[in-house]
Parts: structure tokens; C-alpha cells; sequence
């Protein structure tokens, strides 16, 4: 029990974790934060069919229900939402279409994924309601189109970012991990190296220099995007861009791993 | 930590139980029942100095805070609201007025009580924001006012409504009841005599003539009135009316001291 003096500290809302299961510790970070923020913390798990391209990748993708169940409650969860099919899309149920940012880099690989990120996105809010939504700056792409969806629907819910959560060697933790075999689990790390190679560079030039250089030079991976982009709308940053970011993707043994890094332009390793 | 299926099942808001503390058993079945609804239970502690027709019957209003806080954690509060007298009335707060129904029993005999008491309930409700708000049927006149204030506010608050808590011999429980010696305890148990034989009068006019005889042969009991009255608006009841209650209020030694019973007219007992 809480015990208050103002009803400010009182209305603390619902803080609001929307996931696809398979949770790991970058979901627990969220988690943790979503508590820190209120007392009353939703996390959804939905595999969201309408984000895959095709339906037997949306199959393949990792379930876990009973350590997903463990690791929320460990992790500050009040309440765990897993709905139904019929209840996210009802009969009837409008695609929503993402803005141009939802046809490049990731867009462009996976087409329909951003529209399919967006129109659950957008469903969910509107069935939970809640004060705040976080979401990890892993799926960064994912991140920038959701404050645009945000602004779009006027919601007056508060989007909040975490960083990204890394093993101990520097691969960003995902759900997708699990499918690495250990020769790729090896192979994996090209993304952190040529992320903090680019994000420690001196100058734009040679980042992008860097970024490509490390990406392309690994056996087994086989790049599909490595640039550095504004944060605001991802177009190529220029030296007078204020926030730039590396991004990469790529594909090991079958695959998909993306990452981001915040650039640290001019910062000495 | 709930899991569930449903996001009806999930946006259960948050249910807020006002109380002026010295909690009991009454409280306790109130908390219990938020909980049943919510698992966000509000309840607040603020002795509403406005509702006291003079500020020292305020300052004798017993406070026991370290029980309460016991009482309201076991009974199932998750936020316990102790608001500051600013927070309540920030300055140039304008007061309300309850309507003619604040006039009458109750109102009569506490001039302004209930502009007190609707003029916090608004506040409360204003900076709470709870779905649903519990009130005890032991302050029957003040329940039925605060369902007119919900109205009037135009609130989508819904007023629950937990029936009266007594003791094993038939007081009601009520926070004024510690201030009762030995012998005004026993005696107090006239109104509950007095209400049991009216609500199973075989008709109307034996349950006034069965009421006002047992309330004015307590020795020591200073009837204020007693009447069976319309529950709607607190007209006296006629053989038409739906809804009959019994009512009764009286001193005690100095300490006042009110009850109430639906009718069960015919009912053998």
C-alpha cells in the first residue's frame, strides 16, 4: 500500500508495454521502467500476424509463454494482456498505413511490416489506455514511427524510450537471438563492432566508411542496410544533422538481426 | 500479477473509497468490496472540517491514524490518500450547496453539514478520477445526495452502495461509537430495536407508531426524529411508495447518533 499526501502522486495512470513474447531481459528493462513510472503496469503479448510479410515467418517466431509469465512478474508486470486475435482486429478492423519513414530501411526489406507495427499499435492504445507507452530503442525505426502515430492519433499518451539492452559482448538482445546457431551467435557481433566503430568516428565520412568497411568484411553476413541517418525523419545525416544515428541490418544463416548506436562523433575510444 | 485475455478485464480504473478515518469494521467491508471491483482501491482520510457546524465538534472527531493505516492495508487499499486541507480547498474554492433534500432530517439538525459534505465529495471526485466510488448505507441521506451530485456533475463515476456493518448485539458501527460510556453503549441499542420492529410492522402506520414508541421510551435517549420516508427524496413514505426506509437519529450523552433500515413491510419476523 502507497500512502500519499497529494493526488498528483496518485494519479499515476497505467504505464503500458506492448511486446510479441519471448521475452528477455531488454523486455524486463522496460518492464522495470514502466513500474518506476506507475503502479499499475500492462504488458501485452500479441504476435502480431498483420507485421509479417508472410505467415510462416509470423509461425516461426519464438514463443516462450511460461518463462514470459515468470519474467514479467519478476519484473514489475501487474497486469499481462494476451489477447485474442478477435479482439485486436474485429471484423471490419481498417489497416492503418505508416507514413513514407514506413517504406524505407526496414520498411523497404519487409514490405507491410510498418502498416502492420502502426495498425496494432494504434489498436492497442485504444484498448488500454494508458498514461504512458514504452518502447526499446532497438526497433528504433519502430520507435520514431510510433511518436508519429502518437501525434497523429492527438493521444495524449506519453512515449518513452529505453536503451537498448546488450549481452555482455555487445549483441542487442532479441527475441530472434534464440534461432543464432553458434557459429552466427560468433558472427553476430559485426553489428556492435561496426556500430561503435562508426558512433567513435572522428568525422561523418569516415563512419560511414567504417560502418560499411566492418559490415562487409564479416563471413556470413550478408548486409542489407548500414547508414547514418537523421533521428528525426532517417535521412542521411549531414555534418550539421543534430541527432545522428548509426543503423544496420542484416541477415546471418537465415536470421534478420538489426541494431542502432547514437552517435558519439569526435569522441576519442 | 492478473493475466487475462480481455482488455474489458483489464481497464478495471480504479474505485476510491472517501472516508474521514477512525476506520472500522464498516470501512474495512467497503475496501473489500473496491477490491472485488478494482484492483486500484483509493481510499482517502481527510476529516472535512466544512461539514462540522463548529470547528471544535471538527477537532473532537476521533482520529486514530496508525490504526487506520493498518486497517486500510489489510483490507485490500492500494493508495492511501491523506490530502492537505490546500489540496482540498485551494483559496477562492467556491463551495457548493446541496440541494433542499440537505435541508431536511440530517440537514436539519446539522445546518450546512451537507454542503459540506457534497462540496468535498466534488473535490475528491475532481482530483481522484476513479471509476467507481463506494459509499456505506449507513449515511443514507448522504448517499442519496451524493447519487444527485454524480448527476448534477454530469460525472460518469459510478456510486456503489455496501450495506451497514453492526456490531454482534445490532449498533451499527460508526466512529463516533468510542465516545460511548458504558451505559450510553447499551442504551444505544434503541435504534436498532426501534428500526428492526418498524421494518417488520405488518403496515405503515404500525411502523411509525412501533418506531417513535421504542425510540421515546430509551431512557437517556434524546430523539431527534424518526420517520419512514421515501428513499428517492426523503418524503414520508405512503402505502404506494417502492422504496421504504426507516430512519432514526438521537443523542446519546452528547454523542449523535444515526441509523437506518429498509422496510419489510408484512415480513414476519
Amino acid at each position: 500500500m502507497k500512502i500519499v499526501t497529494s493526488a498528483t502522486d496518485l494519479a499515476d495512470g497505467c504505464a503500458f508495454v506492448p511486446t510479441m513474447g519471448a521475452l528477455h531481459q531488454g523486455h524486463a528493462s522496460l518492464f522495470k521502467l514502466a513500474r518506476e513510472k506507475s503502479d499499475f503496469v500492462v504488458a501485452s503479448i500479441f504476435v502480431n500476424p498483420m507485421q509479417f510479410e508472410d505467415q510462416e515467418e509470423a509461425s516461426k517466431y519464438p514463443r516462450t509463454p511460461e518463462r514470459d509469465i515468470e519474467l514479467a512478474k519478476e519484473s514489475g508486470v501487474t497486469h499481462l494482456w494476451l489477447p485474442t486475435y478477435e479482439e485486436i482486429y474485429p471484423e471490419g478492423f481498417a489497416k492503418r498505413s505508416a507514413s513514407a519513414l514506413g517504406d524505407i530501411y526496414e520498411g523497404a526489406s519487409r514490405s507491410g511490416h510498418f502498416d502492420g507495427v502502426v495498425t496494432v499499435v494504434a489498436r492497442l492504445f485504444q484498448l488500454v489506455r494508458a498514461r504512458i507507452a514504452i518502447f526499446g530503442e532497438k526497433d528504433f525505426q519502430q520507435l520514431t514511427l510510433i511518436r508519429k502515430l502518437v501525434h497523429e492519433l492527438n493521444s495524449d499518451i506519453e512515449v518513452i524510450s529505453a536503451p537498448t539492452i546488450r549481452e555482455a559482448d555487445g549483441l542487442a538482445m532479441s527475441s530472434r537471438n534464440v534461432r543464432l546457431d553458434e557459429t552466427s551467435r560468433e558472427r553476430s557481433l559485426v553489428l556492435y563492432r561496426a556500430l561503435t566503430a562508426a558512433a567513435h568516428s572522428s568525422d561523418l565520412d569516415s563512419a560511414r566508411t567504417s560502418l560499411l568497411l566492418i559490415a562487409g568484411s564479416q563471413e556470413g553476413f550478408s548486409l542489407d542496410y548500414a547508414e547514418i541517418i537523421d533521428e528525426r525523419d532517417f535521412s542521411k545525416a549531414i555534418d550539421t544533422t543534430l541527432n545522428k544515428r548509426a543503423i544496420i541490418a542484416g541477415w546471418l544463416n537465415g536470421v534478420r538481426l538489426i541494431d542502432n548506436m547514437e552517435m558519439k562523433l569526435g569522441d576519442v575510444r
